[in-house]
């Protein structure tokens, strides 16, 4: 459980080109959409991106027993709704972004109009990925994935957070306030990446994915806690977007309100938390998403 | 095949309040969700409307055979991604709208970051509603009508033929062009909503599907003849919104192309259209079909 930044395990590096490659098959095709549509989804959806949920989308599949073919579309459709949300996130009517993954936000490089109708697009498109013939899975199974998705991105999942997010500007949260909201904004989609994986294997016991979910909660919160600690500590150009950005924007952080060392003894305690519910999960092969786990608190960006 | 106003089929009002009924039912839990954000959803989905594109998913189903409780998922699923596109098509960045069904729009009645919200929520609820499980439906079948609304809703139908739409203001377009943006724009979820119908039925040969299809391009073409009609010829008291918007935001319309008559003209030709597709359905009741063709053409809001 080492604390020392280190270069992401090669797995992890393999896996990103996967999903990448994944994502460009599914965005290649131009034939039918306005160009301008077409060209602002590629870039919400094809500049970088850390990838981290559909990591955990093929990694929680295999801890299961489950492929990487099988899990990909699932993974796939979770970044989608990731980058959809990014893109709306961004407008000057929410957080006023210009900057993120280190290029200009979909509505600097296109427009306001372009930026919304991009992220209604790929919200659509993820749905039509998720619920694509699979002659892996099961129809019954592959409608209970579809669901899962819409839940973890609706108005009682991704959405609620964002809202919550916006509403919370200026304002003093508590710790418990905070972890609630970013439950939602952050944790909800992280969550659904990790169980639409388990559900991608048809071995696995309702047991194991309690302790999955359990492992979810704690790296999607201490995805958080990382991000906020680099907001603060981590330069512009290394992050790829504005650094000091939440303050700017008086948003609550866990810095503001646990301080820093504070918030590093959090992120620590998340990180044990998730170990612990690996370690519940016998007889399977965990080393990939303890790894994930690493990385994510040990990322400088 | 009467062009003479009169008040709709009583069917029609019977199966909006249902429909009214089911959409109340989706949206009466806040459990969980920001109030903010769910006061938002609420009111773009349950101040009033035509209802014209459940409707029709019903009608569907009823014409092929189906019941009205098997199609009302789908029909309210089709509903709320047309609410999700009018709080975004209404934003400032996009028609910049204050008025819709005689209510302040979303952005207006809230702000513009709850609008975009509510309206990415109602997307996710859309299909969430969709997949949800229904013994009357095979999953396999669930599937497929989740996968036509997602194409429908996407890139490469309603949010292509918004794109088309902002792409085009100030232009001239032959009539043509303004034909292909609305069966992108208003068709592609209007015949959607007819095909998710047949679907609800496992009784109709692919023959069947054709001509319905075929109908539903008449009519979603000429739902939006008239809406242009309208936007020239009506009050803004009875239309619910801006009147002479268009021309305002100076945006081609059949009227400016082919003026009122040639549309009038246009209008009738599509009306025909319908109705001669529906000729095509041998032994299957259409009269509910006939009738709303009849209400789209004579509707005065």
């Amino acid at each position: 459980m080492s604390s020392i930044p280190a270069a992401p395990a090669s797995f992890i590096e393999t896996y990103r080109q996967q999903i990448d490659q994944a994502l460009n098959r599914i965005l290649c095709d131009s034939d039918g959409i306005p160009e301008r549509l077409f060209k602002a989804m590629q870039h919400s959806t094809l500049s970088g991106g850390k990838r981290i949920r559909p990591i955990l989308t093929l990694c929680s599949a295999r801890c299961l027993g489950g492929s990487v073919d099988k899990a990909m579309p699932a993974a796939c459709a979770v970044e989608m709704i990731h980058a959809y949300s990014l893109v709306h996130d961004d407008l000057p009517a929410m957080d006023d972004d210009d900057l993120r993954r280190g290029q200009p936000t979909c509505h600097i490089a296109f427009d306001e109009a372009t930026a919304i109708l991009a992220g209604d697009a790929l919200q659509a498109l993820a749905f039509d990925v998720i619920a694509r013939k699979n002659t892996d899975l099961d129809p019954e199974q592959q409608l209970g994935m579809t669901r899962l998705l819409a839940k973890a991105a609706g108005a009682r999942g991704m959405v609620a957070g964002q809202s919550i997010d916006l509403d919370s500007v200026g304002q003093t949260l508590t710790s418990e306030a905070l972890s609630g909201m970013h439950a939602l904004k952050t944790g909800a989609l992280i969550q659904c990446a990790v169980e639409l994986g388990a559900l991608c294997s048809d071995q696995a016991d309702p047991q194991e994915h309690t302790h999955l979910s359990g492992y979810a909660k704690a790296i999607g919160l201490g995805f958080q806690v990382q991000d906020d600690i680099l907001d603060i500590t981590s330069a512009t150009a290394v992050l790829g977007k504005q650094q000091g950005a939440d303050k700017e924007l008086n948003k609550p952080t866990f810095p503001a309100l646990l301080g820093l060392e504070g918030s590093k003894q959090k992120l620590k305690g998340l990180h044990e938390e998730a170990y612990s519910a690996l370690a519940r999960l016998n007889h399977r092969d965990t080393s990939e998403l303890r790894q994930i786990a690493d990385y994510i608190v040990t990322r400088v960006f």
